[in-house]
C-alpha cells in the first residue's frame, strides 16, 4: 500500500474522540469496561476519565488481550492483520465472571476492521456469563439478572464484516465508533517510530469520517480460524 | 496545592520517554510485560511497539488492575493518592502463573509515588510463581527456573518510600525511571479534561528530571494497610 494512502491520528486526536464519545456512553449505564489489548487499553484508560458511573464512581477496567495480528517484519513496530484470534489474557471465568452478571459491559477497542475479534470477545464473554449464571445458587438475586454487551471503538472501516455482532452492531444505543471511515490504512500514534513526524503525516492525511448514512455494513458468514484456547499463553 | 505546583506530561513526551527507555530495557531480556491498570495501559502499550524479544516477536502484555487511588470528586477526572491497594484484576493463577516461570517480567505503572502499589504487585506474583513451581509436575525442565521481576515506570518521584522492591530498587538492570523527578504533583494528558490546555500547561510547566546522583531514596517500614482480595470485584 503506497504511503499515501494511510490516514495518521494523534494521541490528542484519540483524547478529543473518546471525549466526544463518553457524552453518549456515559447514556448507556455502563459499569464495567473490558479493555481488548493491546489496541483497547490506551482509549479504555482515556474513556474512563470522562465515564463515571451514577453514583459518580470511577468504572472499572478490566483487560483480555485477543491477537487478530501477525508481525510483518522484525525490525518494523507496524503491524498487519492475521485472521486468527489468539487469547493472550482473559479474564479470571471463576471470579470475574459473577462480577459480569446484570451489568452493562462495554468492551473497547482501537478499530473494529473485519470485525473477527469483537465477534469472538462478545461471544466468549457471552458464553462464560451463561456458564457463571449456571452456577449461581438457587436464591440468588443475580438468577437471571441479563448481562447487556455494548462496543466502542475509535474508528470502524465500512467494509464487509466477516464477524458479526448480533444486536449490537445496528444498535445505536450498544454499539458506538468515535469515527466511522473509509476501508483506510490507519496509522495510530502508539505504534509511530517517531512521534513528530507521526503528527506532521497527521496533518496532511487524517482520518476522514464519512457521512452517518453511508453506514451500512455488510455482515458476511465468518470463515475465519477462531482458536479459542482455554487458557492465556504467554508466548 | 497550588496550581502553579502541578507539573504536566504531554502524550508526546510519555511516547519519546517510552521509545528513550526502551533502548534500556532492550538489554534485559524481557519476555513478559505486566502492566498495572489504569495507570500502566498506556505506557505498557507503547513500550510493546519499541520493545521486541530476541527473535524480533512482540512481547506480550498482561494487565493486573490495582487501585491506590480514591475518588477526589465526583465531577472531577483528577484522582487523588489513597493508602489501601485494591485488587480489580489479576493474573488467572491456575493458567498464567505457570508461563511466568523462568522469565524476566517487566512490571510497567506510571509513576512510582509511595512505592506501595509496586510493592504489593512484586509480592503478590512473587507469592503466586512460588505456588505455581510447587505444583510443576516432577522432572518438568520448568522447575527451579527463576522467574526475575523488573519494574519500569516513566517518573519516579524521590521522596520516602512507604513500599519497598527489595533486590529491584536500587539495582539499574532491575528498575528504571524514565525521569527522576521531585515529590511533585504530576498531571498525565489522559485524566486531562481539556487536552490542550493541559499541552499549554505543559510548555509552562514541564515535569522537570533530577540529576541522577540525587536519587537517594529512603525506604521506610511500610504502614500500609494492603487489602489483599483473593477475587476482582466489579465494582
Amino acid at each position: 500500500m503506497p504511503e499515501d494512502q494511510k490516514h495518521y491520528a494523534t494521541y490528542n486526536d484519540v483524547h478529543e474522540l473518546c471525549k466526544e464519545s463518553a457524552e453518549e456512553l456515559n447514556n448507556w449505564g455502563i459499569n464495567l469496561i473490558i479493555a481488548i489489548g493491546g489496541g483497547g487499553y490506551i482509549p479504555a484508560r482515556i474513556l474512563r476519565s470522562f465515564m463515571k458511573k451514577e453514583d459518580g464512581s470511577n468504572i472499572p477496567i478490566q483487560a483480555i488481550g485477543l491477537s487478530l495480528y501477525e508481525r510483518l517484519a522484525k525490525n518494523s513496530v507496524e503491524e498487519v492483520p492475521g485472521t486468527e484470534v489468539k487469547r493472550l489474557q482473559w479474564l479470571d471465568v471463576n471470579s470475574s465472571m459473577i462480577n459480569l452478571i446484570g451489568k452493562n459491559v462495554l468492551i473497547v477497542d482501537e478499530v473494529d476492521d473485519t470485525r473477527t475479534t469483537l465477534q469472538y470477545a462478545v461471544e466468549e464473554l457471552q458464553k462464560d456469563v451463561k456458564v457463571a449464571q449456571k452456577q449461581l445458587p438457587s436464591g440468588s438475586p443475580l438468577k437471571g439478572e441479563e448481562t447487556k454487551f455494548h462496543v466502542f471503538v475509535l474508528h470502524n472501516k465500512i467494509k464487509t464484516k466477516k464477524g458479526k455482532l448480533p444486536g449490537i452492531a445496528m444498535n445505536p444505543k450498544r454499539y458506538h465508533a468515535a469515527v466511522t471511515t473509509g476501508d483506510v490504512w490507519i496509522c495510530y500514534p502508539w505504534e509511530a517510530d517517531d512521534i513528530e513526524d507521526h503528527d506532521k503525516l497527521a496533518k496532511k492525511n487524517p482520518i476522514v469520517a464519512l457521512p452517518a448514512e453511508t453506514e451500512k455494513i455488510t455482515e458476511e458468514p465468518s470463515t475465519t480460524t477462531v482458536l479459542g484456547e482455554p487458557s492465556p499463553k504467554v508466548d
